[in-house]
């Protein structure tokens, strides 16, 4: 149930909407920054609270929302969010168009300062980087952890770019939080609700990528756990889905970008690299991507990408990702126009 | 097989690959005008090559391809093909891009009149509609049949423009083929094999329809069906595939696109009515699908939308369809000049 | 729209019916030998004839079916159908198990034969052996023809085993049908409508595979199709389905046997060895068919399975049939005392 | 590397491709017991061997197997593991047959005796319930926690039956391994991976469901975590994966059974209460289950199903697990004496 109040509402009005509220063991979230308040009601619904709740003062509007997320979709928001990143204050949503590029895993510190300056002269405005690697084999090199962690603090000391990096662990949170300016979940663990609930109590932004076999409502109920447990500032990205067809790693559901700008209210992006796995398909993929309405892109670049510490997606060289990004700017302009 | 050179790889490298696949009477061919050259192996393949290959200086990865399909091949032309349409003799393929337009089925004289002025005026140039329509349901509306043909025939006089219509039995094909200038293939009937033998030996263009279920390869083995009975003209058409998300009718493959281009040389459109089957998302895919290279787009059109004898695709009105029509061609013209 | 007449309606109240239902444009089908009638309401319906039919005289109940298939639909029979094979009329459905089984392609006299005896001898009533082989490339055998049809006529002479063999194209419908005594359509044909509406005309039962990514409800729209054109004796066929599991060259979906049981009346067979296509599952998966309430199974046995010309499923040898047989067996006998 | 011997195969021919493994420094390991002989090959493969062992006598056909998990394959074992459950020393795999049965969520004392009570009457070995509960909506019920575990442990004094229960965090390994007596990997968490390194850290045998749309080879992958992590005791469990059949709420894959059983030594167990998510196709495919290999099943009993707390999956009654029971014991004898 979301509720919206009247323009002329007063602090007053929504306070006692709040107390009805928690007298009866809901919970009100209250969706700030928006010209007219609008409060996500949590919680077990009683028939008669839609009715009790429309004669109180200053609301405007009580809606039922039949989808179960809440937060999460369009009705609790009176526009699309924009997410701000790191101290740069890098925006996201509602027309601003961000591409997160960088190595798949943190290899060295060279690798991680040479792919920074080379994104960043494209026109990147964030570094991604592996630190903690989801590997589907035990046997395949997991990551640096925190000394990877610390090279990417130190390019983003080196660029003033932000950094996002994946957490894999609950345990690990507070730790990646420390470091990092966007948490990503990766689609192995969209549905890792430990994970979910711990990253929705860091007051950092979080990329939530689509799990390999996860349907919309699937997924944005995923960042419904992040938003309950106190969390708006999240990011979803599609990063392709398992089919039947093995040319291609995955197969990118580009289908899913308008629709979630639909359905929700949170920026998505596009991750053509592991939705491709393919390197010739990427720039296509990226290109299409912001044809289609994705808030941005994250992709994968390596100095050598034949030599980097991969897993499934191939990574761009410093060209092909200037290229794209040339392309990028080409069609995001013309469609700005058209 | 295909040999992916590095990044860093040389002239020299490359001449040693070719050199050597030369000594054992092997052809590579090298797919120009890329970053990193790929260089495909035609012939009789022998156990040790892979081996060989992948320790020569300079080589990334070589991938094993033995491709079933021949004719359908890469390998097979030394050039993008060219599709020539009608009387009309207008082009698709290698950079000649298409727009076929018009309603899903044909209903009446004024219907399709209507609709094929509405879409030559915003710059489509085959008109399509179906006369023989597949239904999941024997009770549902399964065509004028050859009065529906005469209504196409009576517009391409009226208008100019060539006509694409489905045929569904191989006993239908010399009928449709006297009144069509392209055959199209449905998505049901992609392995439909005797309809595939009798649509090869005719002389004019066939659009062959991806099936819900079909991977890159079998899709390519239906085109070589056509073209082993004889006819060279041969359009590949992505409409979709069927996955677990419902939200949407089918779900895009558009990796399929610039994959099909690596694979093949026939030129390949995209279907976003049906890919989608909602029409507030055959906008943004068909400006995607520009985008990541398609050679064209086949897109449903109607007066009236919601009283359109249709199958799951949605129709765009005449106003969606030419603002469609403008974002594809600002994306086209952007990319071009990129 | 289902009319249920009462026990002791007669002949003059069914008649009544469909005139009435006639003389509005529509067609009643009236499915006999049950012990109350039971009248399929075809067309257009409107919203008054519920009431209208259910005030006439020996109507006992009217149901509104809402399911877009009804005379394949459990409301439609008093209960399952049983399909009677061939001049020996071999009984499947409603507790009657059968086993097709043969070679995967009609090669010699000498194959069919001694295939034929063997797999009599191991208790399979129906001989199973492919004449027209669909097959994903053009050049992969394709099958003997009508030389391959008078071979398994022979075989059908020498052992009194009826025959079962696939129909591809609306235009050998009569051919295959002057030979055999099941028609199959297969998985890549299941929504060849073409094909459908011959084979529906045809006074043979008919054997409908499920397509590769056929939902429940698209099969048995499958079956009203041959059911509306007239042919009550359809055989419905679970063989897998494609998913993203490459191991096995299908996956096949046993939830479908007891799904249709619930959903239809028709009879349903097993087709492990397409739904596994590898050999060592294709005994498992029998047995488990058999388990899970299937009214039969076919499956593909070879003299020498290594020299098979097949299409993906594999052989058993004689010897493994003989022991697939009697676990299959000892499953139905320990079912029907449990 | 697997060399399936064809069916004519002699002895001599089996022992001539051992010798020629065994020369070239490779162990022929030999699957007994099947008809035609299948030899597994452990060591480096060269990439001549299949080419060799092709063109060997008896030989037909040579699978290139380079699986990425190596304790889980079956080349590491000598024969199938026997996993022991508990005080009670209950047994599964190699044809110890094992029931888990209890409620979804742990929900009271009353509940959780009177289910267990009623399942081990009826045979079940082992009480499973949920007290960490993974729901794809944050509001709904997610388990009784630490409570719920107590409740458990209390029905173990009771009834002497061992428990098993779902862990969802790392940091909650240690509080449920110091309740449980199995620990159980949900389908969500099958690629947690630090999930997996704490589980296979303890002495407690794991559960490890498959993912929605995990391949045998990544659920394999992440068995191998646990294994390589110490911990051999795990049994793995087939529970359905994600396909576009919407009827059911996930397609249960029984080729997965004897698959795995091929390709790996551990014990498997299907879940036909999530497989299917509906009551009616539990107990069939449960029978199924047992007629495919299966080596125990768990199943979702609940005194009162439709007050159950449930997620997808329908409980059984205690009246149905009973007949259930009796159906699975019938099939499971007959196929003993088969």
């Amino acid at each position: 149930m979301i509720v919206i109040m009247s323009a002329g509402s007063t602090r007053q009005d929504v306070e006692a909407v709040q107390t009805h509220l928690s007298q009866r063991g809901l919970q009100g979230h209250i969706n700030p920054g928006t010209e007219r308040n609008v409060i996500g009601v949590l919680g077990e619904i009683y028939p008669e609270l839609q009715n009790e709740l429309e004669f109180m003062q200053g609301v405007s509007e009580v809606l039922r929302v039949t989808k179960p997320y809440k937060l999460a979709s369009k009705e609790f928001a009176s526009g699309p969010t924009v997410v701000e990143i790191g101290e740069a204050k890098v925006r996201i949503g509602a027309g601003n168009f961000i591409v997160f590029a960088g190595p798949c895993a943190v290899e060295s510190e060279e690798q991680v300062l040479a792919t920074a300056d080379a994104v960043k002269e494209s026109g990147a405005q964030v570094l991604r980087g592996g630190a903690f690697k989801p590997r589907s084999s035990p046997y395949s090199f997991r990551g640096m952890g925190e000394d990877g962690l610390k090279l990417l603090a130190n390019a983003r000391d080196a660029t003033g770019m932000p950094i996002i990096t994946e957490v894999m662990a609950p345990g690990d949170v507070d730790l990646v939080a420390s470091y990092a300016d966007v948490l990503q979940i990766g689609a192995r663990n969209m549905q890792n609700f430990s994970l979910l609930d711990e990253a929705g109590a860091v007051p950092k932004p979080v990329m939530l990528k689509r799990g390999f076999a996860a349907t919309y409502e699937d997924w944005l109920l995923s960042a419904e756990y992040l938003m309950a447990a106190g969390n708006r500032q999240v990011i979803l990205c599609e990063r392709g889905i398992r089919t039947f067809e093995t040319f291609t790693r995955n197969t990118m559901d580009l289908n899913a970008i308008p629709a979630i700008h639909i359905l929700n209210h949170l920026p998505v992006v596009s991750d053509p690299s592991h939705g491709t796995g393919t390197w010739p398909l990427v720039t296509p993929l990226a290109v299409a991507s912001a044809a289609v309405g994705a808030d941005g892109l994250i992709i994968e670049v390596h100095p050598n990408p034949s030599e980097a510490k991969s897993d499934g997606a191939q990574s761009l060289t410093f060209k092909n990702f200037a290229t794209m990004m040339s392309q990028v700017e080409a069609v995001r302009g013309a469609l700005a126009e058209a």
